[in-house]
């Protein structure tokens, strides 16, 4: 969900500039770590934890016709990592309603660990989420991610569109 | 997490009591749906959405033992159905720390269907969930599921543990 189909990034850079004024260029981001993406230290967790910052966050670039698109052909659950912020539970279920209300609830997921997902695919930002998937892995570009070669990026949606057609398409036969 | 770790059903006979005045006897509600459990329509729904129904819940008997135990020889996570009712989720996750706070966050997920989580064991009280599961089930006795005869019954927690620990026994073999 977040950096996926919402542009937490974004809302990071948003929000840092609001309570920082400090306009942070997103390349300075590329590499880091989550938490060490500004130069105000706790900056991100106090942030993470202010009500309003998960249901105030822009949906990502192409994420709602994507997930429409792959919902002709696919089950498509939405997992979040949520557990760790409990303030987090309800703004993300809301901020679901709003942008993606055509996900029933029955199709949405918060954990903590994703290791007990059982699906085919995961598009995730995050290695630790990846790593320990059973099924096909597509890494979802964010600057926290760069630097990241074992798994398959895609930098935005239509890749990622892209990439799973390609992985889905029949192995060509020689005639 | 309902009637297997919370005591769900004794939760609504405490409140139908307290709201109707009417002294329910557990032994009526065997076979029926929880939807129809009481003379007042719609009671039921009431009540899940009422504020504090989740938070209150009293614990189902043996179930933080048997936790502990587990957690000795498996990696228990707690599994809920809770994205139907948005204003559980945070209540929960509360009484999930009140009651299991030996239990991470990394080890709770709430989810709509079941049938996209990967475990070995699945004890569950509704068919719904047990039925889609590719693992093991033992279906954790309950009011509303006397009856049904697919899954392995366990009547109670103790009955529980003895039913892992038999389906873990490796298979005896002749001398």
């Amino acid at each position: 969900m977040d950096s996926v189909l919402a542009d937490t990034e974004k809302q990071f850079l948003i929000w840092y500039e609001r309570d920082y004024g400090v306009n942070v260029p997103y390349e300075s981001l590329f590499g880091k770590n989550e938490e060490d993406f500004f130069p105000a230290k706790g900056a991100i967790r106090k942030m993470v934890f202010t009500p309003g910052f998960f249901r105030t966050i822009p949906v990502m670039p192409g994420a709602v016709e994507a997930v429409k698109q792959l919902m002709n052909d696919f089950d498509v659950y939405v997992v979040s990592a949520a557990m760790e912020f409990p303030n987090s539970l309800i703004e993300k279920k809301e901020w679901l309603e709003e942008h993606f209300p055509f996900i029933t609830w029955k199709n949405i997921v918060f954990c903590g660990s994703k290791s007990i997902i059982d699906a085919d695919y995961l598009i995730d930002d995050h290695c630790k989420n990846l790593d320990v998937f059973k099924g096909k892995t597509l890494l979802f570009h964010a600057a926290h991610n760069v630097g990241v070669t074992h798994h398959q990026r895609v930098k935005n949606w239509e890749e990622a569109l892209s990439a799973i057609a390609k992985l889905e398409a029949p192995p060509t036969t020689e005639v």
